[in-house]
C-alpha cells in the first residue's frame, strides 16, 4: 500500500557539538518519506525552489519516492538553521527563511488522491485539513504539529484532530496541547479530541503510545555517538507509518510493532548528519537494530 | 536469604503540588528495607534519636524488619524539608539538619555480619567502606551515592566502587560520577571502576541496566497522579536487591526481572506521601503490576 507525505523539504544548516552542516537536505516530508521509503511505496507532497539541488531529486528518486506532488516554485527552498547543544535535547534556532514554503498549498495529484495512509507533518493545521479535503477515502490518517500551531492556530488544530486517526507529537507538545502536565492524562485529553491513537516521542527516552485501551511503552536505544538529532521525530512517522502502510495490520499488536520500526528508523537517523545514515540503509540492517530494540527491552514473565 | 541495610531513617516534611506532609517517616534505609521486606528477611542498620516515634518502630517490626542493628541514641533523629515543582523532579532542599546521623557509625551486630546480600545507601563513602569491613563473605554488595559525595569524597567513593557489585544511582549522577554526557560512555567508565552490573534510575522515564555484554531498559509506569517521588529510588533499589536476595538468581534474566520488581515498589511509593502506600503491599498487587509492566513493555518479535 501506499502513503501520502505532506510537509516541508528544507536546506538545513545544523551545529551540534560534533560537527556542522552547511544547507544540507532536510525537511519533514524529506526525513518522513525516506524512512517510510523502506517499507513502502511513498508520495511526497511538497515544495521546493528552483534552487533545490538535482542530487538530492536524485537520492529521493534512488529511493523509489514519487515526486509528482513535488511542486517546483520560483524562489528559494525553506532554509532553517540551528544549533544544539551537549544535551542535545530542542536546538537553538538561528534562522529559519520560509521562502517558496511560505505560499505552499498542497495540491495532491489526481492519482494520488487515492492513497490509504496519509501523513500530515509538521504544517500549518489550515494546510492539513486542505490535504484532508482532497483525499478520498484514506483509512489512516496520522499528523503531527509544533507550539506554534498550538498557541495560534487552535481552532483549526482542533479540527485536525477530529479527522485524525493518529496523533504523532513530543512530550512538551502533549502537555501543551492538553493543559495537562501529567501524560496519562495528557493523553486521555488528546484522544478526547479525536484521535484514536497517540504517540508520544521522548527522545531518547523512547517513546510512548496511548489508545482507549492500551498503553505502550517503547525504550529508546542506548547510542553511544548521537550525532545530529534533527528528523528524529519525522523518521519515527515514517517507519511507524511506512510500516502499517505495508503490513496494514492496525491491531494493537501491529501499532506496537509500528512504534519499534519508528524508533528504529529515528536512531539511524541520529547517527549523521542529514540523511547520510537514514539513505543508505539496507532492510537487513532494519530487521537487526529491531531485533536488538527487542533484546534491550525483553524480561521474563512470573 | 537476608539483607542488609545501611543509610538513614529521617523525620520528612515534603511539599507537592498536590499536598503537605509534617516529619513524616523516611530516609534512605526506611525505604529501602520496607520495600525489600516484601521479598526476603531484612536486617537494618542505622541510627535514630530519642524522639524516634515508637509506631515507626511498630511499622518496621511489622514488616518483620530486623531492627538489632538500629541504634538509639541521644539527641534527635535527622530532619529533612523539601519542596517538589510540578514537574515532581529534582526536590528543592527546605532545611536538613543531620542531627544523630551526623556522629553516625555503622555498626553490624555479629549475626548480621553473614548477610549474603548488602545495601549501602547513600551515606558518606568511608562509612560504606566501614560496613564492608564487617561483613564475612557477602554474595552481592550494592551502593547508591549521591552529587555531595561525588565531588567531596571521590577518593573513598572510588574504593567503595572497586568492592561493590552493582551501583544503582541516578542518570545526573552517572554523567557526573563518569564525566561523561553520554549515558552508554558513561556506564562503560563505571563498569571500568570496579561493579559487574550499574543501574541508571531515571524516574518517571523508566531505567537502565548495563553490564558488560547487556543492557536493560525498563520502562516508566505511566502513573496518573504522582503525589509524592520521595523516597521512590531508594524502594526501586529495596525491590531489585529484595527480589535477588529472594531468588539469587545472579543471572542476566535474574537481574532484569529484579529491575521490574525494583521499578514496581518504586511506583507505588509515589502514590502517597511517606510509606503511606509502600507499607500496606500484599504482594498479590505486586504480582499485579509486575504483568502491567510486562503488558506495557511487550511487542512480538518479527
Amino acid at each position: 500500500m501506499s502513503i501520502l507525505m505532506v510537509g516541508s523539504v528544507a536546506m538545513d544548516s545544523v551545529e551540534t557539538p560534533f560537527g556542522k552542516a552547511e544547507a544540507v537536505l532536510g525537511g519533514s516530508a524529506i526525513y518522513s518519506s525516506v524512512s517510510a521509503s523502506y517499507f513502502t511505496e511513498v508520495q511526497l507532497v511538497a515544495v521546493v525552489g528552483t534552487d533545490f539541488p538535482e542530487e538530492h531529486l536524485a537520492l529521493l528518486a534512488d529511493r523509489q519516492i514519487d515526486l509528482g506532488g513535488l511542486e517546483r516554485a520560483p524562489g528559494q527552498t525553506f532554509r532553517w538553521a540551528g544549533r544544539y547543544g551537549f544535551d542535545l535535547s530542542e536546538p537553538e534556532t538561528l534562522e529559519t527563511r520560509l521562502n517558496v514554503f511560505e505560499q505552499f498549498r498542497p495540491k495532491v495529484p489526481e492519482p494520488s488522491r487515492d492513497a490509504e495512509f496519509v501523513f500530515l507533518a509538521n504544517i500549518d493545521p489550515e494546510l492539513q485539513l486542505t490535504v484532508l479535503r482532497q483525499m478520498r477515502h484514506p483509512r489512516l490518517v496520522a499528523c503531527d504539529t509544533m507550539n506554534f500551531w498550538i498557541e495560534r492556530k487552535r481552532e483549526g488544530l482542533e479540527r485536525v484532530l477530529e479527522k485524525v486517526d493518529v496523533v504523532i507529537i513530543n512530550e512538551a507538545e502533549a502537555r501543551q496541547l492538553s493543559g495537562e502536565p501529567n501524560l496519562v492524562r495528557a493523553a486521555r485529553r488528546i484522544l478526547g479530541a479525536g484521535p484514536d491513537t497517540l504517540v508520544i516521542k521522548r527522545g531518547e527516552y523512547g517513546a510512548l503510545m496511548f489508545s482507549n485501551d492500551s498503553i505502550f511503552s517503547a525504550p529508546g536505544y542506548p547510542l553511544e555517538s548521537i550525532f545530529d538529532p534533527t528528523g528524529a521525530g519525522d523518521a519515527f512517522a515514517g517507519g511507524f507509518l511506512g510500516y502499517l502502510a505495508n503490513t496494514r495490520d492496525l491491531t494493537d499488536e501491529g501499532l506496537r510493532r509500528a512504534v519499534i520500526f519508528g524508533s528504529v528508523m529515528a536512531s539511524f537517523t541520529v547517527e549523521d548528519f542529514s540523511l547520510n545514515r537514514l539513505r543508505q540503509l539496507t532492510y537487513p540492517e532494519i530487521e537487526a537494530r529491531y531485533k536488538e530494540f527487542k533484546r534491550l527491552a525483553h524480561f521474563e514473565d512470573i
